[in-house]
């Protein structure tokens, strides 16, 4: 067990720093990894920091190798903070699908057995491992948050329920309504058990019906030859609660576009923009 | 076995679209992956074509995911061409070490058993190939070839034997001088034999300092915290050659750059302006 942060990469990317570390988490019990983006430390001496929370089966390399975002966030000196999705290891409970278990954290606290010794990301993600990047990294200033897929579920959830704290929020092809799709019914169900009244706190769509606090924007992006738009994800249902509220979500339907890295790769620029503005 | 070439994968991306095919090769004897850039086809009818060739163990993936080059080949129309970096298979020869056999062609033929064969990829790229990409996309315009590393060598040394197909050659990180250094002395002594008369052909520093013919403009970028640097790369020595024959070879070392995609990503826009510039 790692109880300090070990540096495992570093990689000099456009006018910053890609690192990946691992830590062991005692909130998750396990040993962790995140990547993160640092800009040139001599022209940004306090950089803002973004979240990235990436979808089912990745970690926290995906977005780091894939997404193309170190040129903007250089540019406009930001720091990339990427975790991975879930806990990890030979003694953390898993699944046989690839959609529930290791890689499929779902961005919260897990209630029910065998998941929740392990299975607790919002914790991980809105306690422990923020102390530990203000701490390291003296990352203290202003933080916007996004996601894709199910990590967009997670941007969402979080960013909603911290509204005081994140000044944005984004979401390529997120999961707006977990409660009402398999993916969520199935994840919600093994961790949070079969009463439904304890899954609304982790669904951004009943989050955002119910809101009345600072409304920070939100910005999503949605491909309309993604596979799971029909089936899974759906964002024209927040946005419709959105405009109910006169709440500003920003919904984009970007035409061709599928549920890939290309499609991540095609509009970062625009959602790193974007949270600049708010940051 | 694939006669034809098959769609593998397709995603938008940018305001192109990225491909990934498999086909069978005549030439390599084996099935082979390649993947393709292709620019907004109504904005550019016959986009100009700048071939990438991949380091050791990679495959036509490692560019595709890694580079973030679709923007900008998308914004200057250009279409870009991934091969893989060796034949493949169970029927081929292979080494247990990773510089050598599949995923290690060094884009020469072989004329030693038992990697004669199969082992034929500067035919495949130069040859095949080519006929491919002109015939099932009519991708028939100018052309100039880039790579990194063993494909930084790849490129110099298919391009300067054929300086009146390519308008320019760009490297990463290239072996310049393989006859000299380990990686190079390994393959070259495996596939083409101990008869060092035989390696000059496929050597960029041998090639470069008896050409005398049409001066096809070279850039190459190399970063200083490069582990290979001094041991198997030293590109310095091509420019040298280049110096003296007043041959325009622009050599950069780029300060705390490692060997890594994150350098190629870091640069790579600037080689597409450069070859842009040239086709």
């Amino acid at each position: 067990m790692t109880e300090k942060l070990e540096l495992l990469e570093e990689h000099r990317s456009f006018d910053g720093v890609q690192r990946k570390y691992r830590h062991y988490s005692t909130v998750l019990g396990c040993d962790m990894t995140f990547s993160l983006f640092l800009p040139n430390k001599e022209k940004f001496e306090a950089p803002p920091l973004v979240w990235w929370l990436s979808g089912l089966t990745c970690t926290d390399d995906n977005f780091t190798h894939k997404a193309g975002a170190q040129k903007k966030a250089a540019e406009l000196g930001l720091a990339l903070l990427m975790p991975d999705t879930s806990p990890r290891g030979d003694d953390v409970a898993d699944d046989a699908d690839w959609d529930l278990g290791q890689g499929a954290g779902f961005y919260l606290n897990a209630t029910q057995e065998p998941w929740a010794r392990n299975f607790r990301m919002y914790d991980y993600i809105v306690t422990e491992l923020t102390g530990i990047v203000r701490e390291a990294f003296g990352l203290t200033g202003a933080e916007s948050i996004m996601g894709h897929s199910m990590g967009g579920h997670g941007a969402l959830v979080i960013g909603l329920r911290n509204p005081g704290r994140f000044r944005s929020i984004s979401a390529f092809a997120p999961i707006v309504n977990p409660m009402e799709v398999p993916w969520g019914i199935k994840a919600f169900s093994a961790y949070l058990g079969e009463n439904q009244e304890n899954w609304a706190e982790s669904d951004a769509s009943k989050l955002l019906a119910k809101h009345d606090g600072k409304q920070v924007p939100i910005l999503i992006d949605q491909g309309t030859d993604d596979g799971f738009y029909d089936g899974q994800l759906q964002p024209e249902k927040l946005a419709e609660i959105a405009d109910e509220k006169g709440y500003p979500l920003t919904l984009r339907m970007q035409n061709g576009f599928d549920h890939s890295y290309y499609f991540i790769a095609s509009f970062i620029d625009e959602h790193l923009e974007f949270h600049q503005k708010h940051l």
